[in-house]
């Protein structure tokens, strides 16, 4: 359908809702960004503005956009890192993401110009995001040293994506605090 | 090239020829049980007896097969864990390993039978060296309680299939032994 060409104040909206709607009806593989400009009603330049690619796009919409913030300042570095963690679990456990990512991940490992960009937009974003969680701390006296962001964000994505997508289960109860703990450990912080 | 059809106990070593061979020409997605069989020149049926799928023969044959067995003891529950991140750095990152995990875990997740098969035959094996190198940390009394394998293994596996496989980058130096150092604080080790 359809719905009229939308303000550009709203593409991001339309861009969304039309991937969502065609994950839904026919997966990950056959979507194309042509595809999403038509359901969207919107040019497909004002697509490629945004992102270059359909797996960044869709990675965008599906898993999180550039806006990733850090959570709200618990008071505490295991809190903000739980509260982090739980957060990842969250976006990767949604169903539009268990569909999407294996996907997504192998089409960024078989383009090295995809994976650069990938790492520049995405991953750096959330190591951003724990070094800024780490700051905090240290602000705190809780980190004896600046804390690796690269390594903790490793050990918080890492054993969620090998729960959700390596080894055939569901992440354990619990599993976002006893990681902020792995962390905590890691990094030698004081409790 | 058919080398003639090999004697049963040399299929496993005809297949594993074969499979990297294509790997090689052609990589991961147009590889098939078909095209193995007629470059091993082996029957399919042999293939099918042992694998039961494209994705399992070829994770078999390029990351592990069923003879993984615990690292020798090192005398140190640190020690036993690094040795096992090292061996899991190393097979992950060889040529073929990169080329063809990423392929592997979009399959994988896309077909829930392969997925409960994968874990069984590949993800349990993995615990159960944990749970080996685990028991004989208890044994010496480093650990205050049995651990627990599943988890130790997301802190040692994740991580690195991160660094590899999503962050565009490669795992820093001395990455087996802080994950090491990780998985003994996790578990609340003495050292």
């Amino acid at each position: 359908m359809n719905r009229g060409r939308p303000r550009s104040g709203h593409i991001d909206q339309a861009v969304a809702e039309a991937v969502r709607e065609l994950l839904g009806e026919h997966g990950y593989q056959p979507l194309s960004i042509d595809k999403v400009a038509a359901r969207a009603g919107v040019g497909k330049a004002g697509i490629y503005r945004r992102w270059r690619s359909k797996a960044e796009m869709v990675f965008s919409v599906v898993v999180h956009g550039t806006r990733l913030v850090p959570p709200a300042d618990t008071g505490t570095l295991r809190g903000d890192l739980a509260a982090l963690a739980g957060h990842i679990v969250a976006l990767l456990s949604a169903p539009d993401a268990r569909a999407v990512v294996p996907g997504l991940v192998a089409d960024i490992a078989a383009d090295p110009a995809l994976a650069e960009r990938f790492a520049a937009e995405f991953i750096d974003r959330e190591r951003a995001v724990l070094g800024e969680i780490l700051d905090r701390a240290a602000g705190r006296g809780e980190l004896p040293a600046p804390g690796d962001a690269a390594f903790a964000h490793a050990l918080l994505l890492g054993p969620i994506f090998t729960y959700l997508f390596l080894s055939g289960g569901e992440p354990p109860p619990g599993l976002p605090d006893r990681l902020a703990g792995a962390v905590l450990a890691a990094l030698g912080a004081k409790e």
